[in-house]
């Protein structure tokens, strides 16, 4: 078969949500806002013709996004004992940046831990499990692999609209917890991700003081996290496994990416 | 066969440059710039843990990217006669934004030009005709399809390092000309891309000051438009057909985005 | 006397609050960010030398700024019966715009309507009427004249450290109504200012939903408008009649600039 | 007298080149941009009104500036033996930042070194002695005082409109060598200003590989350094000795900051 026949039958799910000025997204990060700079009619050329354009200001931590190993040190250290301070500057990052992450074109499974639980969004705050992930893996009738790509489903991506209720700041949101990272890392996932701003369990009130997550998989376990997925359609689709394609920009020495994730199933 | 097994013995390609601060790309659009924000060691949580982020300006047509259908007027009118001044505002395009268009997940055809003129990289301001496009698809035995993509190989990628040439403010840059663009047309294609700045053909010393095949193609055919392209390495690799991976960042309103084509051929 | 001796013996107050991430401003503009590019280290020359840069994203109607006429429009025209979209464009404003202000270095009066009213901060949602400007002037023992600047005193900056409160989202804020815009009007003054983000009184709940003042003065009477101004320590220090120096940025085409207004009273 | 009065018969300058888009500045730092955002009939209020604004980006080190005693270190130590590493993070500069100058409201002499030659424009990458100061100031019959301003006329402001040149980055531009760097330290000066980007003599070809006179001034002896001043005017004017505003943005922790600087002069 050729590859590009993968798509006869198949179905094509979009995991990213809408960019746009004034989105929910974390305080901390750059405000994620798209301005027009010149229009149609600013400049006319003598044939008649126009072109429009912007200019975008982003974080690398907006919208639906990729965090590289860089993101997060522990005691000053990232991912293998690199001493951060030996390798950020103003270019960025000169490893473990996201342009070091290889696109990752491969086999993904979406665990859904909200029905698991009888509903279809999670409570803000609830700390997934790695009971939860066990009995979703079951339900499923699937199986996480070596290497491979995990995504846990809480339904929150429903809360999108509501911005106040989507980062958390108040509410909390829910995500893993540290047990649930640990069953993550036991997997030997290649990359792992959710739908809420962070990729922890947040609790009412707490904000991002500690992200242990963080800390277990990009710093001790080198495993790359995606945040803020909209997976509403592939969870309510009963799709639980599927070719994943994660393909951040590959802008050199920065932290995170905005991404627009692509999952393919077949039919 | 499941979409996922598409990968084994499959060759990916990454068909984007890389994106840093002072990279080759239009004055024409806002300067790339990424800068980091908070380093690690700024702000260190009482368990040691940091985490690092940055901020990003860029425009929507730097490094490699997607024109969407919006970019471009002619006598004040967007592709199927939208006027452009009804459906531009400080919120973007309202219709024919870059978020308009489906990511696509299909067949493409490379057509290596170079290869026709016995060279690996066209000189400055070669115009490819449409007798070029049919002489590279006999010397590939492969067909351009309706509804696919199209990618055209001049090796000008080749040139990226060279930011003063690359630009072709100067000397010019190769692309397709009018007879190629209908072409194209003729072909019925659902999106065409190049290496250089512009998808067209830019003589010495004239800059963008014409862009007829962005005209025949954008606001015309409804035809879209990928530009900057990375071929170099698909061109030395001599696959001339390969699933298609183009997802740009879903950008509300906006003209266009960068994004990270991927390329996976048979092995 | 020659100019510079002016000082000798005088006092100079900073009408600026400092501009840094997060301080309050209006929604309704792009966020205020500053981000330092390169820091010491980073770069370091064989002779040991090093240099610190920064990043500045703000929009022109942030901290202490200055309203251009070109700012507000009324029924499509702007101040002088201009065509708003004849003269907007990818550059700016051709006309109006905050470099067409010549710097304002003359007489200005401090009206302190908390003083008429025995408070040192007006309630959100007040009202400054015609009445209050006449008794603040009555109570200072200046005369506002022709062409001359005239600032109202609420005590508002007192709130500068509570950006909720400040920018009056939900509560409100004290500024002129109507009356006090015709007042200020029949005075023929240069320019007019106060502390609050917007030169309105801003009902409880309302936010920016009405604009009059701002149409009375920029479109009608051509009277430029000073926005989010730090008259705390003016208004405690007794000072009414001052040498007012307004200097914004020559921002080409720009509705608006951050500015340091600056005044100096006789000791 | 009060200090109103002073402006009776006085002339003004203003010593800032206009702000915008693609004018001259140094390729180290960000490059200035605004856009609208919104424009007049974007939205619309009810009533008729509407509000346009913009979006800015700059550098602090663009258009005429002021330099920060943070600007420079010297073998990591800021200007008073202050560790850079220790006072940097990204909330900017906790000390020496540009915050931390007062505006300076004082005496100011103006010494014309193009004239001393016989010309209104010295040569790219002519370097200032001190001997050309101490005949500039014999020639305008004036002296430097301790704790003042000192602007070193150069002609180079006229060069604004040929960007290429401005910049000097082949050709060099004309400026203080260290020679005239300690006179100005012998003097005292509070600080100093000249008319290029960078206050040095650059030589052609030589870029800003090497800032001796922003470490002796910045760094050993805590003199605050303009940049990029328009001169011209002042110095056809004939004018030599005035008053100095110099009231840079009040950005928290910046390196340097945007200033609209004014000279008034006895008439």
């Amino acid at each position: 078969m050729q590859p590009w026949q993968l798509m006869a039958g198949a179905r094509l799910f979009d995991l990213a949500h809408p960019m746009r000025t004034g989105m929910p997204q974390s305080p901390n990060h750059p405000p994620f806002r798209m301005v027009l700079e010149r229009r149609h009619g600013d400049i006319v050329r003598a044939d008649g013709g126009s072109a429009a354009n912007e200019l975008i200001i982003t974080g690398g931590h907006v919208g639906t996004h990729v965090d590289a190993l860089a993101h997060v040190s522990q005691d000053g250290l990232l991912h293998g004992e690199t001493p951060a301070a030996s390798v950020q500057s103003n270019r960025g990052f000169s490893t473990l940046g996201i342009d070091t992450f290889p696109p990752y074109v491969g086999r993904c499974v979406l665990l859904d831990i909200a029905a698991v639980h009888g509903t279809r969004t999670l409570a803000p705050g609830y700390e997934v499990s790695a009971e939860d992930l066990d009995l979703a893996e079951k339900a499923a009738g699937v199986s996480v692999g070596e290497g491979e790509a995990v995504l846990i489903g809480t339904g929150w991506s429903r809360n999108w609209p509501d911005g106040q209720l989507f980062t958390g700041q108040v509410n909390g949101a829910p995500g893993p917890g540290t047990g649930a990272a640990q069953w993550l890392i036991d997997r030997r996932v290649r990359l792992a991700g959710a739908e809420s701003i962070a990729f922890e369990c947040i609790p009412p009130g707490r904000g991002h003081a500690e992200l242990p997550v963080h800390r277990m998989l990009l710093v001790e376990a080198g495993i790359t996290i995606v945040e803020t997925l909209r997976l509403d359609e592939l969870l309510d689709s009963g799709v639980r496994e599927f070719l994943l394609i994660l393909n951040p920009l590959p802008i050199v020495g920065a932290t995170g990416s905005p991404v627009r994730p692509l999952a393919i199933a077949a039919s």
